[in-house]
């Protein structure tokens, strides 16, 4: 069983991961990108190995069919080396000053597409859709299990990024904890709130609006922007216009007109950079959690194209090279 | 002028890097590393080159000899690129929701040892404690600028943990603003210390100790353990045994059994995964803060042995497949 465990200075929860043990001599092999000449044999996400993964707990067929055989658009399946179990109580318990759970928590795969060599940013519309949607169905299914307090969406593209299967995909990680980030970001935007009684998200999209400098993209629904203090080049936020501390709150309309501009984003981000490797996090509200006024849902996408965060990730400091003025003009300027 | 910008949400402030500005497409080449055959032609670390690098602001002459020339065995010098500049003032203003202020500070390189391919774990005892000797003399100094509230000092060992040159050297830098992960730490544990009315650090120690089992190193003064709640594989720390708050209050007994423990350490490391890249941060007291009763300084040690900071640096949110206990036994058991 993994274990989480608290860090107990700053308070960060960590996953002591079992399922995906490695000893010391598995670690001393530095990890290298495969060969791209290499073509996989198989690939446990194309259309007939549906037996090889674990049984799907979500597919679209639009042309119906029997679960866990091919013909799905999208498919979501746990993960075959999940972090956490989705058996068990927490069993939450001490030692001394140290504090732990079992690592009891959902950890999905969310195959965008059958097609291996699909990529979000070249996913037809109605495709890129499905993910969102898909990412809502979830999310609205494990909100039931009381054990879990937040749902975190993600996805790493590319090797450099952490992505260990060149099919395109997502991750879900229901967790028993509220990560750490998304902690900072609550209490940061609640003392803004109480001070001001304004979202401080809804007053950087009227601002960002305002001064268009940083604006990457606009429509009816949502910007993105390279935000004001950006950890990395190229970091880019993608916010709602309309306030709402849940994602799944959003509305047919919204989903539509985030899955073009999020999509448009991406390709520009391709085109700018020449595919550069990707993370991106949705950071909605805790599930846990009433729909707060001072909350506001969005996407983080941060590339990775820099080393730099070899020292910044153990001090909590970053030096970032380029002004996201000077990246949000010159992704506007990109051609897509 | 170098920008420091921050977050409006969580607070973060980030260094916009004018000096070491990169166009959009200067960041679509990958970073790949040096070929290792291929051995530099020019060093500006090495004897003779002293008048490459900005004029000394230290150095130990122990033949003695003139400023910025050869003979000396470890010389302190400003970056050449600096992330922060020395001159000026900071400016602090706003724009909107936003706040900033201009990128003062120092930024300097500790060249630890003339020999080229020296590394920390190779040096003399007396190099080691020099290197140690110079964090303190320089943190002196420093302090005396009343714009400076915070001395970091890290290092980056190998291409993948941001070396970006291959002779051993450690930075330090001064700063306007109190690092996030220092504010977080500091906040941690006077709440500990709020609610105990003791030390959390010191009780770490004791409780290390007590256990045994995430002991690297122990000596006289200070442990190497494997932390309880590691975001990386074999991430270290270094615990001074008396309470301080501050690095630079240590005697010159506690400097020579750092020395000594932290040089077996890093051997350790070594040789357990075969010369890793690795960063340290050396964590103590912002120096604008009288002692401390709740504060300990410590340093951090952490390997870039697997990928994983990928996703997490955007999530806070780390999953470690190494438990601390295992690591840490498999240090106890290399022979250096």
């Amino acid at each position: 069983m993994p274990e989480l465990r608290k860090d107990p200075i700053v308070g960060r929860w960590v996953i002591i991961s079992t399922e995906r043990s490695q000893r010391p001599t598995d670690l001393k092999k530095e990890e290298e990108a495969p060969k791209t000449d290499a073509k996989p044999k198989f690939c446990p996400f194309d259309y007939g190995n549906e037996h090889v993964t674990p049984a799907e707990v979500l597919a679209y067929r639009p042309g119906g069919g029997a679960p866990n055989t091919a013909g799905w658009t999208l498919r979501v399946v746990p993960n075959k080396f999940p972090a956490l179990m989705i058996e068990g109580n927490l069993n939450r318990r001490g030692d001394g000053v140290y504090d732990m759970m079992n690592g009891v928590g959902a950890h999905e795969v969310i195959i965008e597409s059958p097609d291996h060599n699909a990529q979000l940013s070249n996913l037809t519309e109605t495709q890129f859709e499905d993910v969102l949607w898909s990412y809502r169905d979830r999310t609205m299914d494990l909100k039931k299990d009381k054990r879990f307090r937040y749902i975190l969406i993600f996805k790493n593209h590319g090797f450099r990024a952490g992505a260990s299967l060149e099919h395109s995909h997502s991750q879900l990680i229901a967790l028993p904890i509220i990560p750490k980030a998304v902690i900072e970001e609550l209490s940061g935007s609640k003392e803004y709130y109480d001070y001001k009684e304004r979202c401080l998200y809804c007053d950087i999209v009227a601002q960002e609006i305002e001064d268009q400098k940083r604006i990457v993209m606009e429509n009816e629904d949502f910007i993105s922007i390279c935000p004001f203090a950006p950890r990395f080049p190229f970091e880019m936020w993608i916010l709602p216009k309309r306030h709402d501390a849940h994602f799944e709150d959003a509305t047919k309309h919204e989903i539509q007109n985030l899955a073009s501009l999020f999509q448009k984003t991406l390709k520009k981000l391709d085109r700018a950079l020449g595919n550069p490797p990707y993370n991106f996090m949705l950071h909605s509200s805790p599930v846990v959690m009433p729909d707060l006024t001072y909350y506001h849902w969005h996407i983080e996408l941060t590339p990775r194209i820099t080393r730099l965060a070899g020292f910044e990730r153990g001090s909590g400091f970053y030096i970032n090279p380029t002004a996201p003025e000077i990246s949000a003009q010159f992704l506007r300027e990109t051609e897509i």
